[in-house]
């Protein structure tokens, strides 16, 4: 079973943005065992996305197109998708009743354009996008399939955990596959090579590994193929308790579970609360751990000092610590987490001060050098980092140690 | 004149990694007028290399191919290429001798497999790699070019500067073009549609006109092509002028420039201090005002009071108004306002409290519900948004919201 992938937009091919939904979409149909022949993008013209599509039949037994399909004069995909398959455009009174509804509740009414864009090809069977007003559109034809869906996104992903997968696999059963993702944090990929590398020279040939790296983690993705779903299942289970002791101090958790959501648990577990009190990380742990549902059970809140002034005034941090220190000292993040205890009143508190960049540095005190304290009533824990002249990638990195930090901490307790 | 842009590699195609390549090279293409047919991404296979490329030939005067030139078994593009254009493998001798200084200098020796890579299609011209091991590699096809390059981004980037650009410049000097990008927020793509429809309508042939859709934002792209560069530039500049008063509350800038950005940039002129007191969005909203460098001029901090107990005890929300209407209301987060000006002394404070989800909602304030307030010494404003059960979408998109309240509040002051 093969699948081509056609990305619609200008935008993409003049770079102003990256393709981004091409990977997730490759990965989600190489986990069903689909193989992905090609990825195209093309313009926003007729000619062009009717040639991909043309190429496309010849070649592969599934079509997945994201794009053109929004309210506006050029998102031309259905026009051509009608041309293509010799179609009337029809007009779906069950969409224009959906925009209408969600127009509704949003207090505004609804546009020509949203009467437009109700008007579908008349082959297609209308795939309800919960995300936003235009729907996907799943298409058969001569024993293929071609699917169309909105480039947004979010909206492609609901379609296609939603609608488009479970279509998929139900039309085209192949040989059953499985995977297991290892999650880990702390320790580089080709460091993690090191350590496992004779592992993945003993692994049958049904199974192959592969290294899927993140900010300052890296998932790791075996994949099975085999005849029999339940023995292939148990062989992994066992490859999984296999790896497991060479990497253990990495390993915080398996599959789609992300690093907030483990600590979270653990926090409930435990019966712990939690604050956090950054700086040069302005806000982005607290967000990490409140986009958990349900996080408020947890975590209390945090204080951003992004200021001195409100790391002494909020935080307690002395004015001679400061002085004597600097902002970013391990005797300042102490004390933060001091302060926030003493202010807050949770059991654990998490502080982080640095130089994101890209400026103000110093020679003893370049660029990417971060403190990190945590504690709780008994004990403080503190760490540096020493980062890169890369803001985002400084607040990113360094947050995502910050949660590290605290699963640690939490392990102990 | 237009160009083909090919991507070699299953790790692209399985989503392993995302093809960020394609969109830079799509950008510099674009900059110097050329246009970008297609971005096409293929297998590592013999096959599926050359019949991209002779599908290329047919299409496109410049073809760019990155990936597949490593010293690794997978890596076949050179032989493919070879065969595509019915020539022999020549040894190069100057890339043979460069590789060996390159390893002599980090203290290894050549192995077989850099011996190999020195062999190249006869028909080549060497393109020099300063980055890295393989060389990138130029033919002339029947008046075309195809250039081949390593995927590894700074090779291909340092061989595209150093290179291929200036040749392609050269060899193929171009119509001008220019764009402009004009940036809103506040109101969807189908609205601004029905605003300047009879603009677009209006436009002259040679300048087209793209909506690119994110979060709570509308970037609107104009591209023209013509015959002279500062004719052209100047009508696009004018087209702009007229386009500006037809939607000028939602536009907050142009070009590359963020709306964090652009409030940052206010508040500088301005001279004033901004403080967030964030519930729902957990620091979201800090994160984005403290991603601009340089913020910590005008960002004091923020109280992230995800507790009622924060909410009472750090902003001084009365318990008698979080009992009588809730956490999630217009009276709460005009105190958190106030108690945020109170507390860190900025001049103006920016207070949030909802529902994000997918749990915690009620008949009366269901999911999504969610109440801003801004306010000053002297004036307070108040917005309520009902949004999604997306819980991720209902923070970015309050986060957006948010930071074009604030730009508002800044405009009348």
């Amino acid at each position: 079973m093969t699948a081509h992938i056609i990305t619609i937009g200008d935008e993409i091919l003049i770079g102003q943005i990256v393709d981004t939904n091409s990977a997730w979409m490759g990965q989600q149909l190489n986990m069903q065992g689909i193989q992905i022949g090609k990825i195209v993008t093309v313009s926003d013209t007729h000619k062009d996305i009717t040639e991909a599509v043309d190429l496309a039949f010849s070649e592969a037994d599934i079509i997945l197109l994201t794009g053109g399909l929004g309210p506006t004069k050029d998102d031309i995909t259905k026009k051509a998708l009608a041309d293509y398959f010799g179609v009337e455009m029809r007009f779906s009174e069950s969409t224009y009743n959906r925009i209408q509804r969600l127009f509704k509740k949003f207090g505004k009414s609804i546009t020509e354009a949203h009467h437009e864009q109700s008007y579908m090809p008349a082959n297609a069977d209308i795939l309800m996008n919960k995300m936003g007003t235009a729907p996907g559109m799943w298409f058969e034809h001569e024993g293929k399939v071609l699917v169309s869906m909105p480039g947004v996104p979010y909206e492609m992903k609901y379609l296609m955990e939603a609608e488009v997968l479970p279509k998929l696999k139900s039309q085209f059963p192949g040989k059953p596959i499985a995977h297991r993702t290892i999650l880990t944090v702390g320790e580089g990929e080709s460091r993690i090579a090191d350590r496992i590398d004779p592992f993945l020279e003993a692994l049958p040939k049904n199974i192959k590994m592969a290294y899927l790296p993140g900010t300052g983690q890296v998932r790791l993705r075996m994949t099975g193929i085999g005849d029999n779903e339940k023995e292939l299942n148990t062989l992994l289970d066992q490859k999984v308790e296999e790896l497991k002791p060479l990497i253990s101090e990495f390993i915080y958790g398996f599959e789609k579970e992300k690093l907030e959501e483990v600590i979270g648990r653990m926090l409930n577990e435990k019966g712990k609360t939690i604050a956090t009190a950054e700086s040069c990380t302005g806000g982005f742990l607290a967000h990490k751990i409140t986009s958990v549902p349900g996080s408020s059970k947890y975590f209390e809140g945090s204080i951003i000092s992004y200021s001195n002034e409100m790391k002494m005034n909020q935080l307690n941090v002395k004015p001679s610590t400061l002085k004597k220190h600097g902002a970013v000292s391990e005797e300042t993040v102490k004390e933060m987490v001091q302060g926030t205890l003493d202010l807050l009143k949770t059991d654990i508190a998490i502080a982080i001060s640095g130089i994101a960049g890209p400026d103000g540095g110093t020679p003893e005190k370049p660029v990417g050098t971060i403190w990190i304290a945590i504690g709780d009533k008994k004990n403080t824990k503190t760490y540096q980092l020493n980062l890169w002249k890369d803001r985002m990638k400084n607040i990113e990195y360094t947050s995502t140690v910050a949660l590290n930090v605290i699963r640690k901490f939490l392990l102990e307790r």
